[in-house]
Parts: C-alpha cells; structure tokens; sequence
C-alpha cells in the first residue's frame, strides 16, 4: 500500500486565507485572529481537546476523527511549531502544543535553523533543514508503512503543493472572508488540472473540499 | 469513553429498501439484486475488496475507511450469515464470508438456533439465541472498549430501533428504486424523534444519512 502525503482538517476562509499575519507568542494564529474557522471542529464529538460528552455525529465528525487515522508521521512548517523567526533563542519554549502535543506521532518542523529533537509525552519533535522531497522521505520513514500528515501552514502547504508531493487534501472552507492574510488560493480551481475535487457542503456551514490526486 | 452501537455503510434503495426477497445460497441479498446498491464503495480507494491501485478518495471514501476505526465487534442478523432457516442441518457451511471474513472481531449471529462458536483467520462468530439487550452487552463485553457495530440486516436493524438500542446509524441512499423487498423505512423522517440526521450528497449519486441520537 502507497504511503499518502494528506492534508487533513485544514481550515481557510471562503476567501481562500488559512492564517493572519503578525503571528506572535500571544496571538498564535495571527491576525484576523482566525479561530472561528475552526469551530465546526469544535461542535463534534471526536474533538479531541472536547472536555464534555456530547457534540454532534454527523459529517464533521467524520473528518475530526479521522484526523489521526492512519497517520504515522505530520510535517509542519516553522510557524506552526511558534512564533520565532531566525536563529532559536530559547529552546526552553517547546512549541504551541503543551506537554501533551495533539499529533501522538514524530513530528518533522520545516527550519533553516535546525536543533535537538525533543520528545513531549508520544510526540517526537525533529527540526529538519532541507527541501520537502528529503524531509517527506525523512517522515515516510519515521511513519513505518503509515500515511504522512501534511500539516501545514499555508506556505508550507504551497512549497508541497509546488513540488508535486501532494497526494491528498481535505480543506473545510467557512462561510465567512477574512480579506487579509495567507492565502492557501484565489479559488480551488487552480488545483484541478491535478486533482479530483469532491465539494460537500456541510449543515454546520462549512463546506468541505476533498481532493485526490488524478 | 461510551461504546456506541453503529450502522455503518448499510446500503438502501431510495425507497427504502436493503434486501430482496427468496434469498438462497445463490442468491445472498435476494431478488431484486440489489448489489447495486453499494457499486458507490466499491469505487472508492479503501474498499476492502479492491484488487487494483486507484479509486476515488472523496467523499464515499471517508465512508469506506471507517468502516472498521475503533469496531471491536459486530451483531449481525441470521439472514447476513447465511440463507439457511430453522435449524442448522450442515455446519460446515460457515457463512457468506469465506476464509477471510471482513470483519476482524467477534460477531454474534442473532438466531433462535445456537451452534458452537468457531474461527474463521482473525474473525470469531458466535451464535445466540437472545433479545437485542443481551446480545448488546455480550457484544459489548467482546468489544473491550471500543464501538459495536450494527451489521444488519434490516429485520435485525428495526429490532435494535424498536429496543432503542442504536446510537448512531449512517445509511447510503442510492438513486434507484427497487420496488419490493425488505424495507427499512418509508420515509427517513421516521427517525426524527430520536435521532439528528445530516443528509449528505455525494457526487457519486449516492445520498449519505447520517443518524446520531438526540
């Protein structure tokens, strides 16, 4: 069986934007501050960060749960590990994700700054300095015969995007625009001279985009 | 975490139907066949059966591939093991599902005729002569934790509906009518009084409904 590069549960605006801009250690998503695009996520059941019972079933659910199915490895890019840019000043700070990360597998972070692995609790955080057909090769590995979690941000899901090592995308695009930010696209269409596109618009609102490689 | 009892993947005509009539040994799912019925996951990408590369990684996909995440074991109807009625006169005939049946866990055949359990490579088949709450908890009990999956037919479907025993049911409508047969329901609505329901389109055809409990 293939191993899958996939993007799972990355959240944009109807306007194409997955992220603000000024990212700082307070304001991890930048600004707009784009939360909201994630609350379908919220609303389900399988949300892992969910403390009460309840949350609905339906079709979000299926894709917050299977957020981790089959995964053995994610690749992130620096600015979802934090905030820094440059050279590490501290390596004490160990990322946005507390002392149990969500990702429950190796982790490979984008950086032309490289330092130690670390591990938090069953997440192994590596820091990798090379371009993305190394470091998928570096995440097929550590994933053992598993899938490969693209998990973004947005440039980093553009560098893949460019070097054609993209297998699989799933977007949940919210109905609402943000007008600044980081732009994953202008419209999904310019994915469709290399990938199939089912469009499913959800009762929560958003509207799931789901696409596979032709 | 709850163990859920769930319908997975069942498949039904537009009115309402999932099973012909006169099944035999020859003819599993009866006449009119509906095989039809289900050609929207056997073009998908994690169908079990597949033999080729390829296939849709969209939408029906989703629903293919969680067939099994967190099953740990199934209750199926008399009539999904075999076309046999009234006492077992052969045991060595064990069931559709050959050597390798797609089911991976325990699974307790509801029937008024009890034979020994037996081992089929890694899918256990009891059979209990029992009312729909007994056979939940044993099902759950062999299930260590995780969901039991409600396996069908529909006799055995609107028995655990009558018991109130289903937390969440996903059916896949597909866009013909087969005119007679054994009928789910005539309308989806007669489930609103207990159950939330998203109805999900795919572009394959097929209407995905999916049921979770009030």
């Amino acid at each position: 069986m293939a191993q899958l590069l996939r993007v799972q549960n990355f959240n944009i605006s109807s306007d194409g934007i997955g992220a603000g801009e000024h990212q700082s250690l307070e304001v991890p998503f930048g600004l707009p501050a784009p939360q909201r695009l994630f609350s379908w996520a919220g609303a389900t059941a399988s949300w892992p960060m969910r403390t009460d019972p309840g949350g609905s079933r339906g079709l979000d659910d299926y894709f917050t749960r299977d957020f981790s199915h089959n995964i053995g490895a994610e690749i992130m890019g620096r600015n979802k590990f934090g905030p820094q840019r440059g050279p590490w000043l501290d390596h004490e700070w160990r990322g946005w994700w507390g002392d149990e990360p969500p990702f429950h597998t190796p982790v490979f972070v984008m950086t032309h700054h490289e330092r130690p692995s670390y591990t938090l609790s069953d997440t192994t955080f590596h820091f990798v300095d090379a371009a993305p057909a190394t470091v998928l090769e570096r995440a097929r590995e550590a994933a053992q015969g598993k899938d490969v979690r693209l998990g973004g941000g947005v440039s980093t899901i553009r560098q893949f995007l460019d070097a054609d090592l993209v297998d699989t995308l799933h977007l949940a695009v919210s109905p609402l625009e943000l007008g600044s930010g980081l732009r994953l696209w202008t419209s999904p269409d310019e994915l469709l001279d290399r990938f199939h596109l089912d469009v499913v618009p959800s009762p929560s609102g958003v509207v799931h985009h789901l696409f596979w490689r032709k």
